[in-house]
């Protein structure tokens, strides 16, 4: 099933790095191929391989959001990926650490579900989003002027510190903090949420991901571009930003625990008491 | 195409009686057979079929959202409608009275669009929701302990004022009004908005339409449901309550203005000036 | 000091008795007077008093937020109250039972410090408010509408479900959940919340409390009255809602625990782990 | 009661420009000394004098939010200071543009009231701010941690955008667009307002003026800092921002349009029309 497995890690924590070493011997056991991302080789007395250059069927990411986020835009072509979590912020890594093993069995034997999770492209030469892209003020003193246009119609044309656009996955993320509503990634979708508009009427809009969103900056100022918290870019005034479904998508490696589950964790949702 | 329409509107507005005489003069002129609402009727001197018994081919409402929800639900069968505004807050209805015999005799010509809306049905015998599913207190005194189940996993158990179902459709409206997003019509979603809840963790969440939604009070309280703001039935305590994407549907005519057109006409929403 | 101690706890929770129960006897070893409440005592085996009736220095409340209403609205006079906190959501009860008796110790020694609250009035003839006065439908179906004056302005005039008028008090509870800040007890200040308002400019305010908040139903209909939580009254048509700063206010004794403290507690705020 | 007018427009528009010039002459014909700025002189065929040069006892400025913001901070020391708006967003601002010489007669004739409005100082240099101190990011890509403390608790651990601290004068503006409640100016308060926190249990919070509010980032990172949207400043890791209640307070002059009058017309609140 899986020839050869590539393995990325947190090296600024101890217990990432040992997992990552007893992932590695565990995968030679079973005679599969490990490929180690040259940070965490160095430190496994390994011979290292960049994840750009690695030719791999699976990636195992230990760490939070943030390093499957990395991972992700660094391979050279959209592998499936495992998250392992470590002590952390967890939406995308589904794993504990302590279920590591157990699950790596579960994935040489096939026992898994493959969860395809749609991007978010755009027509400035960034990459794709897999949670959210941000426009916002390429400097901090800054307002913008955005207008949004949906079907050729001006929904929103306002003064706003940014705006999101986020896929369902990124839903529970930084488009929630905005105040957006958290959208299943079942459901086909592109939320547009913008951050403290001056007016009361620019609310959170789910659009259906065959849309293709149109944001405008009003007045001849630069705006800054930012994909998953990680790619950015100033674009010139005048220019336009166009947003829509991308035809990669990213594909997550689960063993059961659904959505709602992960959204519990990410929530802290836990009942409140009687009165 | 129309050989027979239905005629309802509100009769403590003159504007609306008066719009309705001359609509059934037209009519007749066209020769179109027009059916006249009771009440309606007798302010014209006509013979009058309750909206219960009218066979018709599609109906043309007076007034507000409120009328076309009170025909809606009304009607012996679900046929299309036509809603004329009358001064008053107006999703559904798309024409302007000026409008009226314009959009007329585009809809006799064939020149118009077909909007199927889903509904929401329930498993305790009240009827579809084009807009909203409220399930809240019978007394306004009490609180409500509800827990929200989805694919089996206890989505949230909180304290709460109440819990909106909504359609994509309603989300313009009591939905977001309590906080969640503005969902566009093309999506096949449901919103799950609750209404004060104690916990700051229960969020506005977007579920796809062929999920079912199961709603379960947690303590011996009854339970009041609230379909569409017009009919009500209080639920026994342990009873559950079960909704879903309903296998009818409500088609309104359109004359081109879009989805985003309304909602800009709902949300005031204006340009803000320049600083 | 307190020469007349009186004692309320929930009986339907044995940990409650139980407390109660040594709470008794330790103030008798301690030459202090208990005066118990009749359902409490008769489980205790002791003659009880009515709380209308009790001619008390101060009262020991174990239980919730809610039994501490219930006690203090009941009491013929406002004598200060110290919450023992029983497996419940407790803003304003601050003790916890393992620290129930060190707490009494400092009590009688009077080492503790009296925390003022506010409380609004009405001119309906219910009880004043610790918490809110939350005025809405008498019937679920329905929706008001309400205007909102401050200084002789219309500051509010929409459809609502109903609107929250808060004491600092109660700025964690109700009103955080209808949306509204948090205000620190020490501001002298009402907070107005609406909850599902149809305009998105309906926004929270807050308003110094020298201010009388004047509320009208707009339309004939009959509205709803609830102080917190606990006392209803309906309000016939054409009637005005006039709520103001009391002249009463209720004294919680506190041992060091402060505001932002309790509100730790109440909201679970706890910091998020590193990304 | 004024002998010198200080007078300052928006010279990027007509109508300010040639209302600067009616009101210089009307100044002379009333025999005040006018003292107008060098950009606006220029256009006048009059000599200006700067604004930090201003030795005057009012200031009449021609313009909106922005340019009343502009001027009182570029003042020498703190004089009252009259608006009129001119077609804008506009909460500061009081006088339309038709009502500008009534006013200025009013006001020669000591018949107005002085709104004495709070400000908020700072411990990194930066000038005292009549709306609101921003914290965040010095470049978007990044989130910050930071952390609140009240009364030695630590209120608040949490990623943000960013956060705002507010007057009450500010609380209708970028606070509110951030979440938070309208704080009446008559309230000797701060709001305490998170942009986008990462956990839901970070809202936002109203404190007593006589606090002090002390925010910490928890990483090494560097923070920026945004007085009124116009005065910026990096601070180095590991600092403190310390803001209190200033010491200087700034007078507007106004002519009985009260605070809830300026709100209105800031929130364009207008009744909704009858269902």
């Amino acid at each position: 099933l899986f020839k050869r497995v590539g393995i990325a890690a947190r090296v600024d924590r101890e217990d990432a790095v040992g997992l990552g070493r007893d992932l590695c011997n565990f995968l030679q056991e079973n005679m599969v191929g490990a490929c180690v991302e040259p940070e965490l080789a160095s430190r496994l007395g390994l011979e290292g391989t960049p994840l750009g250059k690695m030719n791999v069927d699976l990636v195992v990411v230990i760490g939070g959001d943030g390093s499957i986020l990395r991972v992700l835009h660094a391979l050279p072509q959209k592998v499936p990926i495992l998250g392992i979590r470590i002590a952390t912020v967890g939406f995308l890594a589904e794993v504990e650490p302590q279920d590591a093993f157990s699950s790596i069995k579960r994935l040489l034997k096939g026992d898994f579900i493959r969860d395809e999770c749609m991007m978010l492209s755009n027509n400035i030469g960034l990459p794709d989003a897999l949670n959210e892209i941000r426009l916002g003020t390429k400097t901090p003193q800054q307002m913008i002027r955005l207008e949004v246009a949906m079907d050729g119609v001006r929904v929103a044309c306002d003064r706003v510190d940014g705006l999101i656009v986020s896929t369902p996955t990124g839903s529970p993320g930084y488009a929630l903090s905005a105040g957006s509503a958290i959208v299943d990634p079942r459901i086909d979708a592109i939320s547009i949420v913008p951050i403290c508009p001056l007016s009361l009427n620019f609310r959170p809009m789910i659009v259906p991901s065959n849309h293709v969103v149109h944001v405008k900056p009003l007045k001849a100022d630069e705006i800054h571009i930012l994909v998953d918290g990680q790619f950015e870019k100033n674009l010139r005034p005048a220019g336009e930003v166009v947003i829509k479904k991308s035809s990669e998508s990213v594909t997550f490696i689960r063993f059961g625990l659904n959505h709602y589950e992960r959204l519990r964790r990410r929530l802290g949702m836990t009942s409140t008491p009687e009165a």
